[in-house]
């Protein structure tokens, strides 16, 4: 059961509520026709029913603290300092987000000291990192045009205490942790080593999960990047697999966890025959392996085959592998697609058919473009809003829209937005969609499901 | 005050409920786990204190139905047979949403007959129009990767009752409809008319509207591809604005009523200077007039400009222009992208101020690419929802994510979701990052408005 | 007959010798194993023939010499300081050249004061223009990736003289010179104010010609940037031609006197059916004209058209017609895409015979990119070879490929190249390739041509 | 020393003339005013010392038929029947070569029998392949927009006299073979059998190498492309590299004995740090080698790195190492790029140094797209000048142009153009601005090389 469908059972063992610093005393610079109405909600779920339920058995609507410009703030601009730090993998639009925040701080709050920490959480430890850059509008100006981060990024989790022994020093009180659930759950300890000191640091997370296995936060920035970037790659994977008999093209997504982007990249290009993700289980051999699906498609007379897997998928198959080691006794890599591609090909292979298997890993091609279109708005109004919760004395939240919608940002606390990871829930209209634009069931299945081939 | 405002107000006026041919009597054939659970509904609002307060004052929480498979359905498949009209000027994803009524159509419901109408809804006039084509997945396999569509387009309406006498010719009962609102309004006509002669047809209309102005429907398909599509030309318009002293790009983008493309191209573009919109009330000449804006920013140091304007904005200006003639007699076009290109220029020359404006007017390439990405696939899940719902007999509705949100897709009564174009709020906060992110009032005001630059 | 069939005709009467300003003595700093062989010289053609035959008539093969690393230079580089200028309107790739002039030499020669001039030659006119940019490696280090230039553009001429004041202030004695053959031009007048007042300036041009008009320097960089740049635009209009009946996608591209650019998208895409170059005589009316052609071609069955034409076609046309002024007296601009979108909606309206022009004017949008691959490298080698070119003392030639590769870059002095225009060639197989691909004779001729369609 | 020097140094001992069928005596059907003058031969070099030289010596000056439509043929087009046959690995403008040669077959002799063999040579032996496509103009209409062949593709080599035979048995008369230096063999031994059969077969080779390692052939189709395509890719290495501190993007390229590609690629993007080629003689460890130069790089506070390999670069280095083997017992691929990615790792690992190699395979991705502009002509014009040498009875030869130039095409005797593989020269300007543009050799020498840097 998903996180989503268990707070609805029993709303009242979550915590929806956001973490303030204090009361908001001081008027807001911002220069708007329409703050936000103080303590306006989002509801959870958009089912009446479910609404309904909840409310009469509960006697709460579950649901989270809307986002935007607060007519009264908690923090003095003219007393503050504001530190950025992107942290794990690259993924479109950290520029953009980047010079969001700065652009707010420095146009609507009027903060002049913005630090760019370097190199994810590291750059906070003295004899570790690099010092931080100083930002401003100048700085961040053409940024969102290029991938990447400014910043610099790195992995891994650093010494809270002596972070929270920066920030004193830096006399920061405003922390933005652009990243994943590891670095939202860092910055979630930086905000109770905070409070435990007694500091008044507002930590907000920005979510960065191209994954997209957030919960509550609806779609994060890059996401939809990334999926349009994987246009050439399976338009290519396609041609490669019709330029030979029997020829397959096998692509390798993102998505340890959580396969959405190859459920996506899947659903966008109706030229993916079969999908895999982490969420499904599979085998490779047997009647209903993979293997026997391939060989019944060019059976069928389909002479080649589009195949999308998350690096997520099939951990099984692998882990019941034995290990493997190069010649210097070095352990190699489990790795589902070059697993993929070595199996089936010996598949063949053996059974004296031929064919040719086309490998692409394009991840960090994906992930390291900049936020086009709509995508970078997304990241735009992201930054608004961790600047707005941040001054408004919010903090231990991150900002996302739970109905994924440019009008109903909302604030939810680290803890509940990272308490498991959003899955792909096989009974979902959406992963329907993919059985039926994949036809994958009927060849898994020999035909015994005769999915969209009646 | 907007549409929805207006629902919240008295939702009692509005027709939510979605007519239906009868009552759903036939097992479906579509194979699934989780069929929609019937009578579901999605709140219109998203607000706990609206919701509440709607509920309590008029003891109704405004709704719509969920759109999706039903377990039982009223048409007969082995009877039915389908016909998809395309109408108004090109979009992104035309195909692809063809494509997806096609493939579901066939693989899910097993209808056979699925006729094309050529040249929208005078496909349906014998005399005007050319027969149909008949559809299948081999003829729309790849259609999803090519612009425009198969079945070619014109605008303007055709007699109601001719039309049905061709639905009952060619004992067509389920028809989809794609197009804006004029389309679906005809759609309207079309489904009220079959009533009237007691005709068990579906009508069902799939939202095309690159302007983004139907309300409730959430974003319409091509609009997040028409934003990316921007891209290219806007940074061109920088470029080339930079190339010369004083330069000045000017963007004109569709919006004929709602500038919604503008508004988000703007956003999505942080090299956008000023961003004009039918919603925005704006001068030409005097001291708080666009001329006078530009002079500011020209003086402040700043070299160049791009101007990002809806076709739509300023027609005010352009009416109390007298009529423009060329030599033969025949009216110019009030165009008020032409208009202000040689407004500015003039304006400059005028002053002994060297500058050159490029005037860019990109609509017909933006719209003719196919969708990509996430559009794509909203394309293929409209339209899964579109055959679903005339297969459990509604018709006179649309199919549409309220909350914009892969997970909830609605029926809205046409009436409904036609009955006011919906428009963009300048005093919403999405508006608000337009003006952030532009500086525009800075310049428009002299400064008076210190927007972002204090 | 065009300037090549001239030269060969009576070689002896043009200048191939490029102007040189003294002995070069110094070592080049250049580090390479290979220098140019002092004296290699380029054949002017390619044919056997018409080299033997030129040279029994005039004992002389017409042959440029080779560009490339002199052992020996002219300037001193520690005395040298340089100066680069860009002229008229944008072209993909100047930036790249200005980077690779910079890098050469600043990495080849050690020379450290480099001038960019602001905004063309009026850059050199203190009392118009801005102070010149310093560049150095750090400055030009990322510019390539961007289109446009960074030095800004301007058309027109300046003093020659007053420019020459100006090089003596500034103590510059290499001058680079990026533009086209009105640019040339007045490098070629500045090279020789320099000689009267036996200045040491090298004055080298870079060829920037979109329309590709100079004589025997090849392909010039930005050309094919700009032919690629055209596909989503054709694309388009030929999507936008099919999405209604009897649909019409006209295009403009670039080419004042010389189709090239016309010439060369129409081949590469072959879903052109009609390409209007200025070098092709054409009439709009009577039975060979251009609007039967069209209504030939509609009546033919072929329900679409797409019609390139280059901004210099047909002026003929134009000119025959009565001026045209708006409202306020301004004469309207007589322009050939404009003016034909108008007369062929006419002439079908007139017809009773439904069509739609869509017209696109993408030459701001083409020529403000960043050079794309091949032509990038174009742009580096020209700026390597201007440099070799200007240390060795030579000036007033420009660098060019008379037969378009890498290995055979040369030196022709500007008064040939600039001595006429380059032209398409009606008579090439080149434009019978284009005649074959849109078949336009055909439906120009009423059949009478049976160009591929017998 | 390369082909073209040995040449030049005794070209009495090669063979230029092509073979032809016999006498020409057919009317040509082509329409157009300027047939090929007959016996017009193009030089071999464009140098005017090496031409006087070569020809005082030997009495010959050394040279190449021109290719071009000939008054007269040698092949009744009435009762020609061609065959068209793609082999080897995708390269962009395959389909555009095949759409060329059926348009010219059709449209300028009016040839109606076009078979498209599947999938390489095996296409001709029928108990191997699936039987022949049948061509038309309508079947390639809009081919040219899909990466890939219609045709498919296979590698190696068929028994040269089942081919012959099923020439004959298919009654083909006209040829053409669209491949590397391996099918151009396989093409010449078919030439050559025919011959021996004295069948009036022509057999022609349009040269299809992507690592345009043919000679005499200038620039063949799809290398533009492929350089264009290697932006993108080449763009996200140096995001990743700069993403994290000493970062490192290294990106395998195609060239397995030739680099061009990687040459090529690394001019077109000043990004790349270090290019590897097979040419170039290289170590890893040691003072001189790779792990030091770049450690040298990270040391001159440089803190990423940008490499660009070829396939066929350092194999040196792999063959030295002992062999690989996984669990299963299979020899594990030499691949140059995953073993550097390896030893870089374990190298500053070792040093403890923190870095990241993120590896990039592209080469799939950049052969499957279509040609695209500049490029696409070429594909357009070879296929043209091949379809013109068949008919007048050319075989055993290859079309393209020594001196890359749309008016130059020749045709290559295939034994002259397959004798050796094209290589990049090392002492040659186009490698010495890899050198300046990399500024590689500064750091592989411990600055004693000062390349760019003193």
């Amino acid at each position: 059961m998903d996180l989503f469908s268990k707070v609805l059972e029993n709303p009242k063992a979550y915590q929806f509520e956001v973490e303030t610093l204090g009361s908001c005393l001081i008027d807001s610079p911002v220069r708007i026709q329409e703050f936000l109405t103080e303590g306006s909600r989002c509801v959870l779920t958009l089912d009446v029913d479910q609404l309904s339920q909840t409310h009469e058995k509960f006697g709460v609507m579950p649901s989270f603290e809307f986002a935007g410009p607060h007519r009264k703030i908690f923090h003095d601009p003219a007393w503050s300092r504001a530190a950025i730090v992107t942290c794990g993998g690259l993924c479109p639009g950290l520029n953009h987000v980047i010079k969001g925040v700065v652009e707010i701080l420095t146009f609507d709050y009027g903060i002049k000291t913005i630090y760019g920490i370097r190199y994810g959480y590291r750059g906070f430890i003295p004899r570790l990192g690099q010092p931080p850059l100083l930002l401003d509008p100048e700085v961040v100006d053409t940024i969102h045009e290029k991938g990447g981060t400014i910043l610099g990024s790195s992995r891994g989790a650093q010494d809270t205490g002596e972070i929270v022994d920066t920030l004193i020093r830096m006399n920061i009180n405003l922390l933005f942790c652009i990243g994943g659930d590891g670095t939202l759950r860092g910055a979630s300890e930086i905000s109770d080593e905070c409070r435990k000191r007694r500091l008044g640091v507002s930590v907000i997370g920005i979510p960065k999960t191209i994954d997209n296995d957030l919960n509550f936060v609806g779609r994060t920035f890059g996401f939809e990047t990334a999926i349009a970037e994987t246009t050439p790659v399976i338009q290519s994977a396609h041609t490669e697999a019709k330029g030979v008999s029997n020829g397959i093209g096998l692509v390798k997504l993102m998505g340890r966890d959580s396969g959405f982007i190859a459920t996506y990249a899947s659903l966008a290009h109706p030229v993916v025959n079969f999908c895999l993700i982490p969420e499904l289980d599979f085998t490779l051999t047997g009647e209903s392996g993979l293997l026997s699906a391939l060989q019944r498609r060019f059976k069928s007379g389909k002479d080649h085959c589009v195949i999308v897997v998350a690096e997520g998928a099939g951990q099984k198959l692998i882990q019941d592998e034995p290990e493997r080691r190069d010649a210097s006794g070095n352990i190699l890599k489990k790795d589902i697609g070059e697993f993929l591609r070595r199996e089936i090909q010996t598949f063949f292979d053996g059974l004296g058919v031929e064919t040719s298997v086309k490998y692409f890993d394009p991840s960090y091609s994906i992930r390291s473009v900049p936020a086009r279109g709509t995508d970078a708005i997304r990241c735009y109004l992201l930054a608004r809003h961790a600047v707005h919760a941040a001054m408004a004395g919010r903090t231990n939240c991150v900002v996302g829209s739970p109905h994924n919608n440019n009008h109903s940002y909302c604030l939810i606390p680290i803890p509940l937005a990272t308490r498991e990871r959003q899955k792909v829930d096989l009974r979902s209209d959406l992963w329907k969609a993919v059985v039926d634009a994949t036809c994958q069931l009927h060849y898994f299945s020999n035909g015994a499901e005769k999915n969209r081939m009646g």
